[in-house]
């Protein structure tokens, strides 16, 4: 048989994948599982995207522009413009999801061998993206006990070799639900300016902040114009994730012209999925409103009922959809496992996000877990105190 | 300015890219450019597939599972058993158009560094991916003078060195036409077995082949289950390019599992599109018997009205909707920017691909042009007509 190649297999599985048969199975014994582990929101998508999508008059579903619909651009640049990120349509190109945008943005600044500085925990998958690019991610720890905060910009730097392209970050933070206050966001734009490196700032959850807090994107800092490239998502901002748009956003030519290239290749992005965002940019404010206050909500009780469980601390994220938590437990790959093969409360049971697949430094992150909280209030109730009744009597419990 | 990736400097433009903006410009002084250098088919989307996109009923548009819905797999299984392909579900990724299923199979099984053999003249966007990929292409060439036939199996396997890790061949090709004989594509089997390489086989223009020659894929022969991997598309099959729908097929278990790890990384492909797609499968066979005789109709034209000018050679290709053809110019590339630039004739000028783009080895294909038979009749007479007035006048001309 042919080989597999280096690259593949070295590309680690997906942190939830080998659960996925240990919740099959318990459902298929009528145990209700409930998903903590998930980034799929369960928001209806807006009616006005559906609609456009059943409205088409299309008589042939034709390529695109390989930049994406020139209608759309234009559109989503007024709406960032909105938002204070002063951008053109020639600055966009329109991608297959924010997956896309990180992989040409790779692509088009790094070579095979290059380092990317990210703060771990962060998006598993962005190894992979990085493993297909040939890109070595360098981790700089953020800690519970700070409630995930950005890690001293001292220790940022002390990473940079000449082998450095770029700092990515993700604000609001999937895993963690950080949220960037724009002082952070500043030192990073000071950093990268001085090393004359990138900035790539992933904003796929940029419209879930809560507690009134704002969003600081470092396209709004002034003087590092040429560093910064936005990727951009409509997934959760619109509760769309399967219709796969997302954005590159840069105020640098080059960066621009040289993913286009990459996006020439693969000729276009989605096109009903581009009909769906364009008229996903017309959803009425109250739409986030209400998400807004849904999802304060679901985090305000989840936060607090996880806190009450002894040796359980959960930090209260400003925003996304996600919380990392400590479990007093010895191993909390070894809990997710346990509690959906060996464990049922009412028959009931859990599925979360071992954290240690977020975190690129062995060891850390044993004791912790991802949470999402993208399930209503009362499923959300049943499954905490699932969770704690598990807690009790698992066998690895260390509290 | 932090530096753009070699990797990105070195992705060529596409070979028409520089073409646009001089037809942009003949646009804009009110000339009609007829575009033969497309590969956008002009034939309507099935019906079947407007109508289930017309009428979803979903409440949120979720991410699909990563290897495709079950329900398209187990479907497109079927339609690949009915022509004689036998796999399962199983053994089916749906990808992002062709392009990622391109892509997956280049990460799967070859590291930077590692080549792969294609005929030349070859599809200008295998450069893109094998780029990203860190592969080299290495190429065989076919001759416009032997029909683009398959290049003889000792000049292949003259180019097989430690660091090949396949074949990859198109058919029907892009850009000749060309569809490989049962008997190439048994040669191209028993040497991707004896060196124990892929053989990748790209055939987005399968349901294109005429005058009552059959489709031989390597999927069907014996004994190299593990070598071939399919890469397919639904773009020209239904006519739907833009909702970007493809698979990866291979019954190679090690290659799948390897391709969906890349293929969780970007979490699913397009949602809409697998609903588009899924419906199409169920297209009746007469679609596909009126595009054949449109397409057949259309290529007898188009080669005859070619031949008959003075100096030009055009093959009669088997299958898909191109044709390289040989023109008696001293530079294709010149060419192509003066007919657009300089001329005109009954207020018309015509758009073509110059062939070189579609070479690796410089000097190749200087005098000749990809044409597109994707134009009804009348217009390819008008484009006909104005390209043989052309070449009475063009300064470059060498007949």
């Amino acid at each position: 048989m042919p080989s597999i190649s280096l690259k593949g297999r070295s590309v680690p599985a997906s942190p939830i994948r080998k659960l996925v048969p240990f919740a099959e199975e318990a459902a298929r014994k009528g145990i209700r599982v409930y998903r903590l582990n998930i980034g799929q929101p369960d928001i209806p998508t807006p009616e006005t995207a559906l609609n456009a999508v059943r409205n088409i008059r299309h008589k042939v579903l034709e390529y695109s522009h390989s930049a994406g619909n020139e209608s759309y651009r234009l559109k989503l640049a007024e709406f960032y413009r909105n938002i204070g990120i002063n951008v053109s349509h020639s600055d966009i190109l329109i991608t297959t999801g924010g997956s896309e945008a990180i992989l040409f943005a790779l692509n088009s600044c790094t070579d095979p061998g290059d380092e990317i500085i990210t703060p771990e925990p962060f998006y598993a998958n962005y190894s992979g993206f990085a493993t297909s690019a040939g890109v070595k991610i360098v981790t700089v720890t953020s800690h519970i006990g700070n409630d995930f905060a950005l890690p001293p910009i001292s220790e940022i730097e002390k990473k940079i070799t000449a082998r450095t392209k770029g700092i990515l970050i993700c604000s609001p933070n999937n895993p963690t639900g950080y949220l960037y206050s724009k002082e952070e966001i500043s030192l990073l734009g000071d950093i990268v300016k001085k090393h004359n490196i990138y900035l790539f700032s992933d904003e796929a959850y940029r419209e879930l902040c809560y507690d009134g807090t704002e969003h600081f994107s470092p396209m709004k800092l002034r003087g590092i114009e040429d560093h910064v490239i936005l990727i951009d998502s409509v997934s959760k901002r619109y509760s769309e994730c399967g219709i796969r748009i997302g954005a590159l956003v840069s105020r640098n030519k080059e960066v621009i012209s040289t993913a286009l290239k990459f996006a020439q290749a693969r000729l276009s992005p989605p096109g009903l999925g581009q009909i769906a965002a364009e008229a996903s940019i017309d959803t009425p404010a109250e739409y986030f409103t209400e998400i807004s206050r849904e999802y304060t909500a679901r985090r305000n009780y989840m936060v607090d009922a996880l806190n009450k469980i002894p040796g359980v601390y959960c930090p209260r994220p400003k925003g996304a959809f996600y919380t990392v938590v400590r479990l007093p437990v010895d191993d909390a790959d070894r809990f997710a496992q346990w509690i959906l093969e060996k464990f049922e409360y009412k028959n009931q049971t859990v599925m979360v996000a071992p954290a240690s697949g977020f975190y690129s430094t062995p060891g850390l992150g044993r004791n912790e877990a991802r949470i999402a909280y993208v399930l209503k209030i009362e499923d959300l109730k049943n499954a905490i105190e699932t969770l704690s009744e598990a807690l009790k009597v698992y066998p690895g419990a260390t509290h």
